[in-house]
């Protein structure tokens, strides 16, 4: 007779609930690749939404990691803290596999986790968290495990990938392009963790600890969100031949590792800039491999339930498996650095009411009188709005040389608006 | 104390000779990642190439299977007779793990060797037999695990995609193409296997059976190769908006699948089309993932052996590995198809002499009389070679139609060449 392994279900959301019928729709198949049948023993939420058996309902989420019977809980709650982060350290705690697509939780706590996770000789499995329909986690655990990875990014939020994509494409402004991801699904009615690359920050930081074989660094990572884009920088981002991507890359060097989210001006022939919609990419380089890409979608029940389903069979296949590869305490040991002695190409816009179109030579003359220097200009007097925009393309340089000049400028005040976005060579 | 196992690598060429220095390079950190020694007990090749210990160096191959000691063997061999297959039968049914890189061996067979491993509960292990650098069958084994997938395709060949992107980008003719990739170690000295679409053959049997979930079908298969593509097509091709790619592509229909290998005019906007040089991709569409597309080096040292250690350390790691993800014996039952009644949009094109230019018409009608429409023409004088090219894209016409059309005009023996390249739209 075949093992029998016990599931909890908790959080019934959209995920939750297609999960539950996945699963039990392709119960026999599941047990042919795993060689070991899977029963549903309980789901839980805050309310019944669809009939269940009286005996699977569970009345309490927290009474889960104490039911002897359950061998496997998935947490599909949401959120880094409250019931998510009681249900995960608990059911660790009381020696059950965890399978989870909460990132927020992963990248604050996945250290002390998977911690527990090694201690008590259980799983804990997070395929979900990181770029759904992917699966990179499972690559780099697996598939690419002998390699020294030393660069990892790309796009890993769908939500913020599509604004940007409507505003290049359908020429929607930034409001009208969120409105049209939330009307569509894509968007969360409180999108701020996307916008502000807090949703990316969590993958990276995740992806970042398990390519680097380093543990979890939640603090020293830079986050930059895409609110500050408007659809002219998008146009003029196209003129010079650019796309604007959020991206999320974290990068070692020697005994440093950098982690970094920012909206990035990419060359348009880079394979990075041509992922568009809700698609996400992941690129690993390392050695030996060389470079490899993962394209695929992002989010969505149906690619967060592959990812789910797929740490289920894994743990239901047995063998070892350590949250993050190797164990927390032999870590790697490395310093972060944060970016403002990167050197960067950047791109710079200051509008100007038409009667101070005259402030153009002196702004690319304080520039110059810094070291930073132009490869290319744009002026576009728009009548529309009445403003005079001049658009740069700077030579490579220190990031704090071009942060500390952003400041000077909107310091100032004669100008509408300043900004600064990042050139990003991947 | 961690557990050890023994390793044996038969076959010390360029691959195996830089996996065994990858190993003992890697030896600690693998330890650490797998929770397992790893230890290369034996070696073995014809010619002892480099300093070995003497009591690891192996006089003869075949008795690595009968080494109490050796719990893993490599085979490194290459080919699907011969030597190489005496010591994978033999290895497993001596309930040794193998590790293999070789295609053409699980290709041929793979479903006789898969029932020994499952019976004997040993693992059989190729991910590097496939797309080297990519890590593709892990993937479908693991991480896209619960999905059904439908449709899998690519560029499985570096050589021959290295040979027309050299005929496109560098505007080489197919002889010095292919000369090029020769120096340059990206093409045997025989090519015939890769050239004539075996190579892709080989690897599209292995992923279509384990993306199904059927037995490796050997010989119902279409497959064509890159011999018959010249410069001009490569050129007509772009002027028409396509690229030339050698193809892989299974489908699963209902109850009927479809394996074919051949070069086809895919649109240049395609994800495929781009994929350039020595590079890979792979394509699985499947529910409920939508698609997936992984990009990488497809062959070489370093690709083919982060395929293989990945695989040791798979093995290392334990749990249940199935070598097709299900038992051989409890494969989903399919029929093959061939493609003859599958729809077509071609490129044809009729070189004739110049004297016989006013042909063209009557080729255009015949086909129109054939109900095959023509959407597209292209119409090119030659004076170089004194010949006169009418090159046409159909419209969707039944495959045996259009090779039936092409016979009759070959037969004819009044055109100078007659080509047929289907049009793939992926």
């Amino acid at each position: 007779m075949k093992k029998k392994l016990n599931i909890a279900i908790i959080g019934l959301g959209n995920i939750g609930s297609y999960l539950y019928t996945f699963l039990k729709q392709k119960r026999k198949i599941l047990s042919k690749k795993s060689q070991v049948d899977l029963n549903i023993a309980f789901i839980c939420d805050k309310k019944r939404k669809f009939k269940v058996p009286k005996n699977k309902w569970l009345k309490n989420y927290l009474d889960a990691p104490k039911i002897r019977k359950i061998d496997l809980i998935v947490e599909l709650i949401g959120g880094a803290e409250g019931p998510a982060k009681k249900l995960v350290f608990s059911a660790l705690k009381n020696k059950k596999h965890v399978v989870t697509a909460n990132k927020a939780l992963i990248s604050k706590y996945g250290n002390q986790l998977a911690k527990i996770a090694e201690k008590n000789k259980v799983n804990l499995e997070y395929e979900a968290a990181v770029c759904g329909g992917i699966p990179v986690i499972r690559s780099i655990k697996d598939g690419l495990i002998t390699n020294e990875i030393n660069k990892v990014y790309g796009i890993f939020n769908g939500t913020t990938n599509f604004i940007l994509s409507s505003m290049d494409f359908d020429k929607l402004n930034f409001e009208s392009a969120l409105k049209k991801a939330q009307s569509l699904g894509y968007a969360e009615r409180n999108p701020k963790a996307d916008l502000a690359g807090l949703d990316v920050a969590d993958k990276l930081r995740i992806l970042s600890a398990l390519c680097f074989n380093s543990v979890i660094d939640y603090k020293n990572i830079h986050i930059e969100g895409i609110n500050n884009i408007d659809q002219f920088d998008v146009q003029y981002a196209n003129q010079l031949g650019y796309k604007i991507k959020l991206l999320g890359l974290a990068e070692r060097n020697n005994k440093f590792i950098v982690q970094k989210v920012f909206p990035a001006l990419l060359k348009n022939n880079s394979n990075t800039a041509k992922i568009n919609g809700v698609l996400n990419n992941v690129v690993l380089e390392g050695k030996p491999i060389g470079r490899v890409e993962m394209i695929g979608e992002g989010a969505g029940p149906k690619a967060t339930v592959s990812a789910i389903s797929s740490d289920i069979i894994s743990i239901m296949k047995g063998g070892i498996k350590l949250p993050f590869n190797t164990p927390i305490n032999e870590k790697n040991k490395y310093k972060f650095k944060d970016i403002s002695n990167e050197n960067y190409e950047a791109y710079l816009r200051f509008d100007l009411n038409l009667k101070n179109m005259n402030l153009a030579q002196s702004i690319i003359g304080k520039l110059k009188k810094n070291k930073i220097l132009i490869q290319k200009i744009i002026k576009k007097k728009n009548t529309f709005n009445r403003l005079f925009s001049l658009i740069l393309i700077t030579k490579q340089s220190k990031d704090f040389k071009l942060k500390r000049m952003i400041r000077n400028f909107k310091n100032k005040k004669i100008y509408k608006s300043v900004k600064f976005i990042r050139i990003e060579k991947v």
